[in-house]
C-alpha cells in the first residue's frame, strides 16, 4: 500500500540522517550545548509564531471527534513553551555521555582492553499529540551523539514543523549538520511501518504514548525498540511496617497523580496487621474518593466492592484500588512476581530482613523500600533528564537517562602481541 | 502446522522454566559452583555411554548427505569430553554476577538510589551440531542464575540427552531445581517457532551457528535475540606505521584461524606505505597461500586478482584477502563504516593522533590498536568463558561474559519520603 513517492522520500531522510552520523559522533559536548542554547533562544523568540501554528492545529483538531484529554495534551501555550524551554536547558546541563572510557584493564596476554561509550547512530522517536516531545526527545538524541527521526501525531503537525525550525536553528549556528533532527512531514502511515522495518538505518526506536500505540510498533518493528508498557505497581505492608508511614505511603502512592506509571493500583496489607491498618487507610482514601475494591478477607474489615481476578491484572490509573489481604512476605512476593508489571514495587517494614528479602526477590525494574511508588522517575533519582521509563529487561530498564540512547565498544590496545 | 500436542509440551517446558525462576534467582554461588561441580564429575564418569550415544548420532548423520565440517563438529570423543569439563571449570571460576550491587547515591529528594544485577529469568539457546553447546551453554545460564531451554539440532539428539542428563545429575546434587536446564527432546520445528514467540515466558534467545540460523531466527522471534551476524574484519595500515609490525600483525590476523569471526578480511593500505609495504606482505601471503585480490592501485605494485565490488562487502573465513590502497585514515575509516560488520577493526600506527582518531571513530564493537583482529574474544579480553560476540549495538555488544546474562534493577531506599 505503500506508494512509492513516499518510500522513496523516506529513503532519502534515512540517507541524510546516516550521513550526519561521522560529524555528530565527534562533535564536542561544548557544540552541542551551544546547538541547545540558540534552538532555546529560538523557541523563546518564536512564541507568536508557536502559537499560531499551535491554534491552526487545535482549529482542526476541534473538528476531529477527539478526546478533551487528546486536545489538552496538543495544546501550547506560554507556560508549556517555558517548560520546553527549561527542558532544553536540563539537557544542557548533563554531561556528555560520548566518549566516556572505563577503567583499562590488562588482558592475560598483555593487551589493554576498556570499553568507550559511544552513540548508537540513528534513533527514530514515534509519538502522538504532546508537541514539546519534538523539542525534548531531539535535543536528548543530539546531546548523546545520535541523529534522530521524529514522527509526531498528525493533528499537531503544524506545530511540530515550527519546534523543529527552531531546533534546526540551533544546530545551524553550531556548526552542526541540519539533518541531525529531521521531522517526518509525510503522514502516510506506510512510512511508519518503513521506518521501523529499516534496520540497517535505524539503530533504535522510541515509541511515545499510550499502550496500544507501543503495541502495534514493537510487534512490527525489526529494529530494536525501547519500550513502556505499563506501570501495575504494589505497595506491601509487612508485619513489621510503621503503620503511619504506611498510611502515608500508600496515600502518596496512590493520589500523588492517578494518571502516571508510578501510581499504585494493587495495596498488599499483610494479615498480622490488616486489622489495624485498613479501617484507617479507609478513612484517607474516602477523602480523596478513591474507589476501593478488595478480597473477601478485607471485605471482613472494611467496606469495599469484590475484586475480582481481572483487578489484580489492571492498571487503572484512575481512583481505583484493589487491596489484597496476604499470609505474610512470601505470598506477597507471589502475588507481585505474578500480577505485576515489572514496573515499581514498594515494601514498607522497619525489618531489615524482610526488606532484603523483598528487594532481592522481586523481579521489577525499580524496587522501593518506605517510598510511595510515584517517585519512580529518572529525574528523582538523579539520572536528570529522562528518556522513558524502560519496562524491558534488555539494554535499559527502569527509568532511562542518556546512557540509554548510547553503546559501549572495547578499545583494545595492543604493542604488536601475535596469538599463537 | 503445529501439532497440538507438541504445542502443549512446549507449554509444560515453558511452566517448568517460570517454576524454577525464584529458587535460581536466590541461590548461592556455592551452590550453583556445586552444581557445576557434580556435573562435569558426571560427565567425566559417564564417558562410555556418553560416546555410545555419539556413536549412535554419528552413525545416522553418515546416512545423511551432511557436510565432512558438520560430521566432524559433531563427534564426541575424549579430547573433546575433557574440553567440555575444563569448559565446565572455567564457568566454575567466574564470579557471580547475581546481586552485584552499585554505589548508593542520593537522590534530590534524599533517598538512597543504587542498582542490582539480577538474572534475565528464561534463556533459549537454539544451535546445531556441536553437543558441547549443551554443557557450555547451560552452565552459564546457570553460573547468572538463569533457567534455560536448549534445543540442539536433531543430528545430536542422543548425545545431548546424554550430556542434559549429567548437567541434571548436578542440579540435583547441589538442591537445585531439576528443571533449571531443559533439552527439547521433540524436534519438530514448529516447537521452535513457538519457543521464539513466547515473549512472556522467555527472556532471551541466543542463537548459536551459521548467519542463516541467525537471520531466521532474528526475523521471526518476538522475544529478544543476542545475535552474532559476521565478522567482517580490517586492518588499516597507517602511514606512520612501523612495517614490520603491520606484517607481523596482518599475517596473524589472516592466518592464525581463517574460520574464525575476528579473521582480517580487507587489508587497507595507505598509499604512502604502499610502494614499500606490499612486495614484503605479499611474499609472506604467498608463503601461506593466501589468494590476494586487490583494488586497481593495488595491481600496479604487486600481482593480485581484481577485487570486485563484492569483496568489500565479503566475509571469506577463507585463505582470500581483498587489499585496497586508500589516501589515509579518513577514507579508511570511511571504508570500514561502510563495508565492515562492525565486529572488529585495527590500526597500526606509532602515531598517537592517528590512533586517537581511528579508536574514536570506527563504530565497530571492537576498535584496536596494534593487535591482530583475531584476538577479538572473551576469554582473550579476561572476561572469562564467553557466551558469544554479539554484533548488536544494545544491551551487550563484542564479547559478551556473564554479565550478558543478566539486567540491572534499580533498589530506591526511602525512609518515608512523600511526593509533592
Amino acid at each position: 500500500m505503500n506508494n512509492k513517492n513516499n518510500t522513496l522520500e523516506l529513503d532519502q531522510i534515512l540517507e541524510d540522517a546516516q550521513s550526519t552520523k561521522e560529524q555528530l559522533r565527534s562533535s564536542s559536548k561544548k557544540q552541542k550545548d551551544k546547538a541547545l542554547e540558540q534552538a532555546a533562544e529560538s523557541i523563546d523568540s518564536n512564541r507568536r509564531i508557536l502559537k499560531l501554528a499551535n491554534n491552526e492545529d487545535m482549529e482542526h483538531a476541534s473538528t476531529l471527534n477527539l478526546q478533551d484529554s487528546f486536545i489538552d495534551r496538543l495544546k501550547l501555550d506560554d507556560k508549556r513553551i517555558d517548560s520546553m524551554i527549561s527542558g532544553l536547558k536540563k539537557v544542557i546541563d548533563l554531561n556528555d555521555p560520548v566518549g566516556e572510557t572505563t577503567k583499562k584493564s590488562k588482558s592475560p596476554s598483555g593487551f589493554l582492553v576498556s570499553k568507550m561509550r559511544v552513540p548508537l547512530g540513528v534513533i527514530g522517536i514515534i509519538y502522538e499529540s504532546r508537541p514539546n516531545v519534538t523539542a525534548d526527545a531531539s535535543a536528548l538524541c543530539l546531546k548523546s551523539g545520535n541523529a534522530c527521526i521524529l514522527r509526531g501525531g498528525s493533528e499537531a503537525s503544524k506545530t511540530n514543523k515550527e519546534i523543529e525550525k527552531c531546533m534546526i536553528d540551533g544546530l545551524i549556528s553550531a556548526d552542526l549538520p541540519e539533518k541531525a533532527i529531521q521531522l517526518l512531514k509525510n503522514q502516510d502511515r506506510a512510512l511508519v511501518n518503513q521506518l521501523i522495518k529499516s534496520e540497517d538505518k535505524v539503530d533504535l526506536i522510541i515509541p511515545r504514548g499510550g499502550k496500544s500505540l507501543i503495541k502495534v510498533i514493537a510487534d512490527d518493528s525489526k529494529v530494536p525498540v525501547l519500550k513502556h508498557y505499563e506501570g501495575l505497581c504494589h505497595v506491601f505492608i509487612d508485619d513489621n511496617a510503621d503503620l503511619k508511614k504506611a498510611l502515608d505511603i500508600s496515600l502518596n502512592a496512590k493520589v500523588y497523580r492517578y494518571g502516571i506509571c508510578g501510581a499504585m493500583e494493587t495495596l498488599l496489607v499483610s494479615k498480622e496487621v490488616a486489622g489495624e491498618f485498613l479501617p484507617k487507610m479507609e478513612k484517607s482514601f474516602q477523602k480523596h474518593g478513591v474507589e476501593l475494591r478488595g478480597c473477601l478477607e478485607t471485605s471482613k474489615i472494611i467496606k469495599v466492592k469484590d475484586a475480582k481476578e481481572d483487578d489484580w491484572k489492571t492498571e487503572y490509573l484512575e481512583p481505583i484500588l484493589s487491596i489484597k489481604i496476604v499470609d505474610g512476605i512470601d505470598e506477597a512476593i507471589r502475588h507481585i512476581n505474578t500480577y505485576g508489571s515489572g514496573h515499581t514495587d514498594c515494601i514498607v517494614t522497619e525489618d531489615i530482613k524482610a526488606k532484603n528479602n523483598f528487594l532481592s526477590n522481586i523481579d521489577s525494574s525499580s524496587v522501593m523500600h518506605n517510598l510511595p511508588t510515584c517517585y519512580a522517575d529518572g529525574f528523582e533519582y538523579g539520572l536528570g533528564a529522562e528518556v522513558g521509563i524502560s519496562t524491558d529487561k534488555l539494554h535499559a530498564r527502569g527509568p532511562v537517562g542518556l546512557e540509554g540512547l548510547t553503546s559501549q565498544k572495547f578499545i583494545v590496545e595492543g604493542s604488536g602481541q601475535l596469538r599463537e
